[in-house]
């Protein structure tokens, strides 16, 4: 899966920002940013921190192939193209600051709050909001707040719901063609010449995915809950979808 | 204001339930409640308890007198009469088990989570959906989630949501004629025969009320950050609303 023309670290354009997962350097194009996808885990707002093995390289691998994927779907997005194992070149957005939660089924964070076993069927998928920001642990706000803080304006938040939906559809069927729910999953967009496009990563670090046959959790969850096989967990949803293509 | 049947608490039908401020009682009507409001207080989800001098007493009265405020502006209730200086007879509902708060300006949670100062300007009032639930803490919840756990409908939550603005627009006049800011609030609603009706309690422990002219609070954030004049703060409300009526 490896492209040609690897670029090096020392090859790259000027860093931009580190974040957690990945560091982002300048792109060639003056609109275009690198996504360098790091082998840094961190769980609970950095409380929990530690490295599994391949997984900047894994994930750069899944996520390009879920781009492609949503290409297909007509979801706009900000991929251009892989560019070493663990690079990707993606448009250079002004991201919104918000993440954007799709939820299936009943777990993680949702399964505190309502005190129940993670696994609960919904009625329907659930869209909620957080605000990016560490500091206060990227809290839950809604859509009144989006707007009040100039997030996002009422016309984008209906943009970004109507894709988020669709973009739940093409990952259900796309995961459940590798055997795997797709729980939940976290959703970052931005604007690219006044249109929303779906940004960051999708990833087993922002998606809760379980074995249909066995239940299995095939995602950050092993590495937050100390689960073991982490890394297999990571190599197990790229060597499905590669055996796929 | 004290009506003339007083009933003792001896004479009340059976306890139903007792919460953090108030005990339920059946009322003489099958479809009526007796509420009696309690000088107990509590703050951060029972972490912080005390009491607070006459305060069962002062907050039935001021939430009869927004009860009555709110039935001049054809806002439907559960308010049927004060009983006694700290009870009163409203109708009996089937809950909804969520909270629904307004905010005017920035303050409390949401300041928090934003991570500034309270006070800041919103360029329109923001609600918010809290799950009903102390041993999660009240968590944040949105309109999908309540929907889909059965809690109200989306056709309810259009009406609840009108009801809370309506609701906010006549306590800001309302206040507002007593020279105090309302902040930010609390609302319960419940169904009685198909409707849906506001319930609970409209008073200083579930609202933040501001001086206009001083900014000094006139709510249950002195008790729960020992701003002192606790007791004080409640009176002043009440002394306020009667030399209004």
């Amino acid at each position: 899966m490896v492209q040609n023309q690897v670029k090096l670290p020392t090859d790259l354009g000027p860093k931009l920002y580190e974040g957690k997962a990945k560091v982002i350097f300048q792109g060639d194009q003056a609109d275009e940013l690198i996504l360098v996808f790091k082998d840094d885990a961190t769980a609970f707002n950095r409380e929990k921190t530690g490295t599994i093995s391949q997984k900047g390289a894994i994930n750069n691998q899944i996520s390009t192939k879920i781009f492609e994927y949503l290409n297909q779907k007509q979801i706009p997005n900000h991929f251009v193209k892989q560019l070493s194992p663990n690079q990707m070149v993606v448009k250079k957005l002004d991201m919104l600051g918000i993440e954007v939660i799709v939820r299936n089924r009943i777990a993680g964070s949702l399964a505190r709050r309502l005190d129940c076993e993670e696994g609960g069927q919904l009625k329907f998928p659930i869209i909620e909001f957080c605000l990016k920001n560490d500091k206060t642990g990227d809290p839950f706000i809604n859509e009144d707040i989006i707007v009040n803080l100039n997030l996002a304006t009422e016309q984008e938040l209906i943009v970004i719901k109507d894709y988020a939906l669709k973009i739940n559809q093409a990952l259900i069927a796309f995961f459940g063609s590798l055997a795997i729910d797709i729980i939940d999953f976290k959703l970052e967009f931005g604007r690219f010449k006044n249109q929303i496009l779906l940004a960051d990563e999708i990833t087993p670090d922002g998606c809760r995915l379980w074995d249909q046959k066995t239940g299995q959790k095939l995602d950050k969850d092993r590495f937050r809950f100390d689960l073991g096989k982490v890394d297999e967990a990571y190599r197990e949803v790229l060597e499905r979808l590669e055996s796929r293509l």
